[in-house]
């Protein structure tokens, strides 16, 4: 950690501010140039609040050198995390494939469209029960039902399920659910977090819409600081000035994040863009950049969806983009 | 509600689409030109499901023209909402200061702050007892102890409080605090907002990191669709490519807000900037521009607070703040 | 496009205003609803000032339905543009290797870089003799010698050449250049796309760093309006609130831009990411995007390059990099 | 500067980078932690290239601790610049009202919008000869002959002007404006401010749609270091992901630059937002937020006005907003 000071520090308030700095535990590195004088901060500086620092009135800058997360950092821990969601694996060496409905509908449409993913080479279905919608007015989902009907088309096709949580009060419901998703909006819901930490079971963390990377990387570090060690990362869009995509993908993220966590990472192509004629094409740039695999949303009739109808394909269509993701897979040497 | 369909959309399907958009109860006007056909659709659409429309195979765009939220509509309600916290008013002909430090740290330090503020001018002390902090190893914040304090301070000075809540399950504990915030983390935390609904409090509701305006109305209509129409939104800065502030304060957001809703609108400028000296000057820009009020971090000893001190003004500073923006209210014929 | 009316607007005003639309040469089909009466105009509005528009006092809102743009609209330019650089084909079904250092430096080094980057797969030569700096403290490029030494590398390789045009005043000394690039900084530089506009010779027009499509496309409009039709979009990342990469890669563009446009769409990595070792997974998900082409900056000794040395690939990486392309596009079936 | 190494840097490469480092005139300061190990780079570093370091193979990451711009800068010239257009001063002590329409139309147009500016207090006037429209096929400004009418329109009212140049070619055109405007667009067009650089003329420098302060900053740096220091910013709003404004006015650059900068900054309230209604509330945070003063669009005619007549108000309106204002300049002690 740097610690620039202003240009007319007294030498008695630089001394105070070094002892203060020295009680936290940290060495000094003290360095006066002929406009700058620095302090470069040594050894455990995760813990230091850079506020507390910047709020000195002779400090003109903090510059946090090393990244602020430790669990999630694979500079700790260089191996790939393998994530297993109840015996499908998530990470290094495989292309997963999930695959479902934006929102459970009836035990008729999960069920179908379940088998229908699988046939085309799915290996976990997702759905929603609970949907965060952004408008009280709109449908919102089907709730505790709806995670019935998920279970009975795990049970129909053998499918681990993930689906998505809302609160914290809703974690005794997920008990049979194999991969909890905490959404865009929830990424940062740091009471949720805590306890999901608390949990033996995989969790996919969807990046927020507006949040760095090194964002996403602490709310996983939230997570694995109680304990709970399986996160999928999962890049979904993030919000820019672009009008004619809903989001704008960053598929810039996966090698960043490749470098700077061991976790695996999957794309959501379908909100990312809200615009089903370009999930191939982002389906196929994701595991071109390094994706561990991918969430798509597929609909046995987009037309009469509950929700977001706009940007689900059809079974038909995810069959033919599964082809073309199998010779990419080929290519880079992933089982899919 | 207007639908554009594709230039080559068969007039079957025409048919068929207009049939199922007249089962919707709204009235369709068909207007046909040669390079583009669009069905104007007249009538209650806010419970029209956009994304259904546009997944119709022969759909080329879907565009609103009604706003989607009702009750927060200035349309359908013209009269300013005058929020009433504890006997303190919120809104139209007043403006109402909130201080008080980022987190509760001790009984000593709330009532200090709180009597200070109060002696200056302020009308409302804020204070945090469960903070959202970014990282798993800052300081979390007191917690229930912290409700406490607040409550002590309250007794102490007479001030009505607010403090954020960070989950439902909080909810009873939320009991004696005046008015409740809503962080810009939770703006779009709807399970939070529908219980919120049901109180008969008033809610401070803060604008997400990268909310639009109609979200930051969409997540307050979630609140008033409950029945809890008692709520004062409160700008506190977007999230932008600009790094010298923490955040880019969007006072145009004022008039906008003031033309689109009848609720009240303050301003955090402490948070907008994480500027400390910045403070006064946003300050003022604030009222200048229309606000209803603000809400500003003080501390008795910003280089020692737990939480966010570059971004806290001294008792003294505000004071200060205090007697320019008296002022400004004198101009803008404002009780202050 | 579509005139929404305020709710109060008297009918004399409106007679006035329908009158004056009439005289556009537009027709209008009025539809008044309960709470919203819109004006749809049919016709030709391309031309129609949506900013006058909506300064009329009873009008509540504007909106366009169709695209501002003509000559870029694929609508109206169904089959794809091939755009041929002296030689090389740049559009469907090619997929071209643009390749070369950022800025030419010396002879040896640009003659050295295109004969490895033609070794291995590279059809036309990159380098910048005027070189756009954020500072006026840096290396400001060799200008009129750097485009000689290009020349001089054309001469010796037989690859056309691209370089970047920073001013209308350049055009003449631009005269032997196969391609001429319009840098992101200068995309809405309308007196210099008006002068391009006259020539007979390819351009590379970038988006620029907040461009959104419609504006690339408005852009690209400016120079076909001209009469010169020979255009090459490139996307080469957007900005952002990211930092850990220099911009956001906009790959979701491709897809998007295909349905709008039929001019040819090219990535650039290099600049996209400014990071060397993301270039390889970036350049591979372009191609699976459907993008038509690549510009890498390739440099022998990117230690020592007197420009943007940490974006840049060595030869030996690029050969890499081509072995890799062949196996998508051999997938893609694309000529490469 | 600060240069992060790589944890597993050789020692001879480290040793090897230092050797380099100090041939660039600055002296090292080294630092080996557990986990980082830091070159700290005292001296004159605003040459060096960061890209060139970032390159080198060992280097982890390198960051820029003093500001990249010197005769911008208020750490090297403390007292505040104040910039005189033919005898009226812009900076510290003043409030100056610059207004006129966007483009100038007619003798009648101009003139009458300069008396009636001019009478309600402005001190100089506005007007485009030469503009910038993001459509090939909107109204471009009347040319040379819209110079003509703004300097009889300067003779008829004694007010200076200042209007906009699109290239260099038109620098000689622009030999009796007193104050050339260089816009959002052009605010990186470095061969443009390189001449402006040589001019003995005050140049007024709008911030780019998307860019930071620090390369406002850099870009009125590029004109100073050519000799010419007579600069006022203007901020005039960036882009962002909300659209109920053009742009988002980015108000808290105000007490920011005024930290960095000794230059004068001004607000354009017009551009800004988009909205006519909008330009009272703004104008008056601006004054509020410390600025030097405004740039207001007023146009006699708003509903016929050839470009951007949403955003102007009328010559009456500005009377009313000047009222305003003077008593906010009271309050600041300007002279307005």
């Amino acid at each position: 950690m740097i610690v620039v000071l202003k240009p007319d520090a007294k030498e008695a308030k630089v001394d105070a501010l070094k002892k203060k700095i020295s009680e936290l535990g940290v060495k000094i590195n003290y360095s006066k140039g002929t406009d700058t004088t620095i302090l470069g901060l040594i050894g455990e500086t995760q813990a230091i609040d850079i506020h507390k620092l910047r709020s000195n009135e002779i400090v003109e800058k903090v510059i946090r050198v090393q990244e602020p997360y430790k669990k999630a950092n694979r500079a700790f821990h260089p191996q790939d995390t393998i994530v297993n969601v109840d015996g499908v694996p998530i990470g290094e060496g495989h292309f997963t494939m999930i695959a479902g409905p934006c929102s459970v509908e009836s035990e008729e449409q999960i069920v179908g469209i379940a088998k229908a993913v699988k046939a085309a080479g799915a290996k976990i279905l997702r759905g929603g029960a609970f949907k965060p919608r952004t408008s009280p007015y709109s449908f919102q989902g089907m709730g505790p039902a709806g995670l019935e009907l998920l279970l009975a088309a795990k049970k129909e096709t053998g499918l681990p399920i993930v689906t998505e949580i809302m609160d914290l009060s809703q974690i005794p419901a997920f008990d049979h659910v194999d991969m909890i998703q905490v959404g865009a909006r929830n990424m940062q819901n740091f009471t949720l977090l805590k306890e999901l930490g608390r949990l033996h079971k995989p969790i996919l963390l969807k990046r927020g819409l507006s949040a760095t990377m090194k964002e996403l990387l602490m709310a996983a570090e939230y997570i694995m600081a109680g304990g709970n060690e399986d996160i999928v990362l999962c890049e979904r869009g993030i919000r820019t000035f672009e009008v004619a995509t809903r989001n704008t993908l960053d598929l810039s993220c996966i090698p960043v994040l490749k470098r700077k966590t061991h976790l695996p990472v999957i794309v959501d192509p379908s909100h990312a863009t809200g615009l089903s004629w370009a999930v191939e094409s982002m389906a196929k740039a994701s595991i071109a950049a390094g994706a561990d695999g991918l969430m798509i949303e597929v609909h046995n009739n987009p037309e009469e969806a509950l929700c977001d109808g706009d940007q689900a394909i059809t079974p038909n269509q995810f069959e033919h983009i599964m082809q073309k993701l199998k010779q990419y897979a080929a290519i880079e040497e992933k089982a899919i």
